[in-house]
């Protein structure tokens, strides 16, 4: 039985951590889904379809990877999908409590699934896409930290703010 | 003299790890009223009017609790209710340093008055409102988390709501 | 009825945080008994009897509070006294999770028996009984940290251990 | 060579809590930047030239301390002003990681450039900007938790605030 | 390739949160390898055959899982065994800093092996081995929490202890 | 007047994360004492003299740093020596708490002396001087985490450790 994995998450946008977090579950599953979910209520920096493409270019020439968007439930979602796991990155102890809230949730909402944590590269602990947004809107580099067709995108997406 | 004790909180909507500690505060005190709070600079999902009524219902036939909405300080509230005491359920680390701030910051605008952290029961420790509120509008099964009139209006909402 | 609760520890020695969760402790129960506990499997400073000898000395003066020590589980000591409720202060994250786990167990061995957490003063806050018995090794003063009993106790302690 | 010290935040607005952190900051460097930021993407409560003014009023007669504001990169500002450190105060677990998250984005900006972390005294350990506005809005005492420029403005907002 | 996993620990003495984290793995891994450290320098309650022996018992019937005591570094015994991944159970955030300490230093010492993070039932959050000692040497029930052939060891040793 | 700083710690050993401290101390501070602590009731790994001898080593050809011992309070001997200021690594949350309660009580014993916090280089989050012992005890390489005379030591001290 081929064991597949998703990888959920807003990836608005990706980076170099998330996709460190990819290659960790590409080792370990048959197949790992990242999966974009499309929060309709929590506004959003790039549309769902942009980090779709973004992730598309970014994890580019990875095999047993794909990337999808889905709008319901993550426990629904996989079973969709007939993935067997839920694959997060942990880098804090302010991630941990929230991650195993969701998760505790997920395993309710569909028991045979289960969630595994992994832990990016401790040059990653501090990266995140809230933290890249920052940084980028008040023109700081963000080279080796995301891909670089975020990184073009954050800049042109920067000159067009007002 | 009788011990009065208030429970408060935006319960948007309640669940049974809110219900859990109301039986629990019930046990220890003479009298608990639940403090439905109207937070005017937070977007709320269910109007104040609509959770206490879901409140009354859910704890109908249990002696000893009331339910009211109050929207000044807790500090003042408890003064006007003669209760001596907070009651507040703690389930994560992450719970906690909030909850230390707001008791300290009440003892300071009320004295006489003290905050008591009770655990719910391990399996809702993962529940929360927004965490409700998420899994309903996504079509997710909330049985045996919130009281059956939280379910029956969150389906109506989810049907409404594009 | 009676509304008993423990206050249960190793109170090894005695702080004015302990005192300070006493006194709020008596405002909410009708009797609070301080458990002092001998734990055979770990390395005490003080004997048992003397920490009992030392709380009382200390609490002298208080109506509704009595000292024993107990051997046994805390649940069955509760149940022998007839008690509804331990309490515990809660002073940082790091107490919690180790507080949470007791009383997960406690409430397991013990169904009817509600766990209590109560906030010390904010001027306690750092304030633990290795930390008195560390500074006061190293002949630093403890003046408004302990009750004067404990002072005394630690000074003719360091005088005689070489 | 002069050591200068940034001490930046949103400050809106400052408490006393804050000023204990300049008070510390300018002990140990010789000369201290309260550098107010200017969050496009934030609702903020008070205007940043209101934050500033409030800042001037409440640090008056202080030596080695100026108040600006910035709207670029802390790291660049930093640069601009020739400052070697940041100073930020820590209080609780929750500040922590957050902290930690932007000292090292800050780092990696600018290498040279270090962030220290000051302790305010115990008594402002729940004391936030935010838990501020709130207990003001709600009509509550702010005495001894502002300067006094500070409870004037907010008891101020209050009564125009519908 | 067979993929082979090593759930590491002292196991002093196994638990039903360990036989949880067990049977998770065995979903996820081709085969899973309990290892039972043998750690010179800290004092142990069980023997590490009485370790291992009470494990083979309590996991019998399984397949696809196999218990061995290892002495030297997890990263060396993973090398020797072919295992790509290390699986550990996360309960608490306590269990979090020093797991995330372990992780990492294991990753320097053997780049390619992975640390996996599982979560277990709810139900075992507050179990760990150290209480399970605690509460049998003071003669609490342990039903439900251990295997019953940890339960019978631990209550013949109960009575031998003095 | 010449700012002095006291890194105190028990160093055994001392790790490249301690080195990262000092180098960071030595850009902020007129001068930087490490101060290694003898704590009689602790078991340590390397004698007072051998971990001050490694340290004087490890930090050879560094300007404003010089090593002593000491063996009373942390507060009396940063009074002995005229310093101003405590400088301690935070790594994690878990330091957070105890780094803050000692922070409190030195702050109490000797108003005038401030706890500065400064955070190691990330890749030396993982790292102390326990985890250090661990692996060199069970023969893992150490290579890039501990200065090289300490390398040479834990290495002489594994062979002759039966």
């Amino acid at each position: 039985m081929k064991r597949i994995a998703i990888y959920p998450g807003s990836f608005d946008p990706v980076t170099n951590g998330h996709v460190d977090i990819v290659d960790r579950a590409r080792r370990m599953f048959d197949h790992v889904i990242v999966g974009v979910s499309q929060n309709r209520s929590k506004a959003v920096f790039f549309s769902a379809q942009d980090r779709v493409d973004m992730l598309r270019v970014a994890l580019k020439g990875r095999s047993h990877v794909s990337v999808e968007h889905f709008s319901d439930l993550l426990a629904s979602f996989a079973r969709r999908k007939k993935a067997s796991a839920v694959v997060r990155g942990l880098r804090a102890v302010s991630d941990f409590e929230y991650e195993f809230q969701m998760a505790l949730m997920n395993r309710r909402l569909n028991r045979r699934f289960e969630t595994v944590f992994l832990m990016p590269d401790e040059k990653y602990t501090y990266l995140s896409s809230s933290l890249v947004r920052q940084v980028s809107m008040l023109g700081g580099s963000l080279r080796g930290l995301v891909p670089s067709v975020v990184e073009t995108a954050l800049r042109k997406r920067s000159l067009t703010t007002p």
